[in-house]
């Protein structure tokens, strides 16, 4: 890492805030501007089937390196209902070139899967008592889901606004931020780099091979390729 | 169980609705009313780290005896998060006489409980193509919890009718069924009944006894010692 890079911090005292961390790129950097906004992080993430799992194993390192107060990995196995190439017998699309994905939901959507993870973030920011949730989604340069378009982030919060003891007693408003939700992958790691993230600790692949590299062919090792790229910095996850 | 019931038939062919299943009074009488209006129920439980988990045997049962197309059991230890006498070291209150219940929320309300819940529901019914969730929450004999009110499960509809890739697609209308909201705890009874519903296989008790007998004193079995009561009839699962 460069010298004169800000250092997240260690989670300092501040206002409590639940991070979903994956362990890939964009949840790193959201947990990095959420403590850059004041926030005291409780990182979220989830162990559920994953084909990819080795993600847990990033968002550990990316948990420790950035500071948070709790990381807590939840154990939820969505291999129960199935429905993705992430987490059934469904194969990983793979392309040479970002140019190659099409638009549309790909076989790599889990069903309801943000919703789920949003749902536990909202328990346990009613148990901390916490008004806030970061979540890191992106419309831009993303992978055509459902569950990472503001819209469905609005109505989220608006449900969430009324399901919990403080959305009865009106005592406090529960927001959900996504603060990549309008950037390209560029702007997310210039800001991430800006921030001082580590980008060598994070997991983006959704089909690692041997020893955990990543494939560089799936829509998400192409997308992260393509940021790096428009930054003009090498990726330092590849770097031997 | 009277020779003259109907009995609510094993799964008959027809549209696939997932129906959350807590092996409860409740959920066991919404379990029937689904089939009851031609739907094929898939069944989903919980085991989060609720002190009173004899409940699961009570959902399997339950589905077993009222007839569905598949039962899952998923876990997801809510225990990490705590804040709630459920899963958490705080005692369950108990009480003489269902009068001594006090308004507002108990301590036995678990933080966005049915909002995971019905995250799971919903990433099943869309796996299943399904577009009708079933779930047995109650708002005049109930508990005071927030995730009960007929507000929040509009506000849930509505989330989830863009969550999902039906909801992008325009597709198809998801419908969160709650039959029992505007019931008294009577009224679920006599209804149960009439469709069969053998309540000798459910399970109420917020915190069962030795062998696990319910304890008669919980706010959840003095709720459904009251609806017996006005129905007429003994409760079965207090039967010796």
């Amino acid at each position: 890492m460069a010298g004169d890079v800000k250092r997240p911090g260690k989670a300092a005292p501040g206002k409590e805030a639940v991070v979903l961390l994956s362990g890939g790129l964009d949840s790193a950097t959201t947990l990095a501007i959420s403590i850059s906004e004041g926030y005291q992080p409780y990182a979220l993430s989830f162990r559920y089937g994953q084909r990819h799992e080795v993600e847990i194993a990033a968002a550990r390192r990316v948990a420790e390196s950035i500071g948070v107060a709790t990381h807590i990995v939840m154990d939820i196995d969505l291999r129960a209902f199935g429905g993705s190439a992430l987490t059934d017998d469904i194969d990983v699309p793979h392309h040479a070139h970002v140019e190659d994905l099409t638009p549309g939901i790909p076989v790599t959507y889990v069903p309801a899967r943000n919703t789920i993870f949003l749902s536990f973030a909202l328990a346990w920011a009613e148990t901390l008592g916490a008004s806030d949730i970061f979540i890191g989604v992106n419309a831009v340069d993303y992978s055509g889901y459902p569950d990472c378009r503001p819209e469905y982030l609005a109505a989220y919060e608006a449900m969430a606004n009324i399901a919990t003891k403080a959305g009865v007693e009106g005592l406090q408003h529960l927001s959900i931020h996504a603060p990549l939700a309008h950037w390209t992958k560029a702007q997310i790691i210039e800001r991430g780099l800006a921030l001082g993230v580590d980008y060598s600790l994070t997991h983006s692949c959704y089909e690692p091979g041997e020893g955990d590299r990543p494939c560089r062919t799936c829509a998400s090792c192409l997308l992260r390729a393509k940021g790096f790229a428009e930054v003009g910095t090498p990726d330092p996850a590849l770097q031997p």
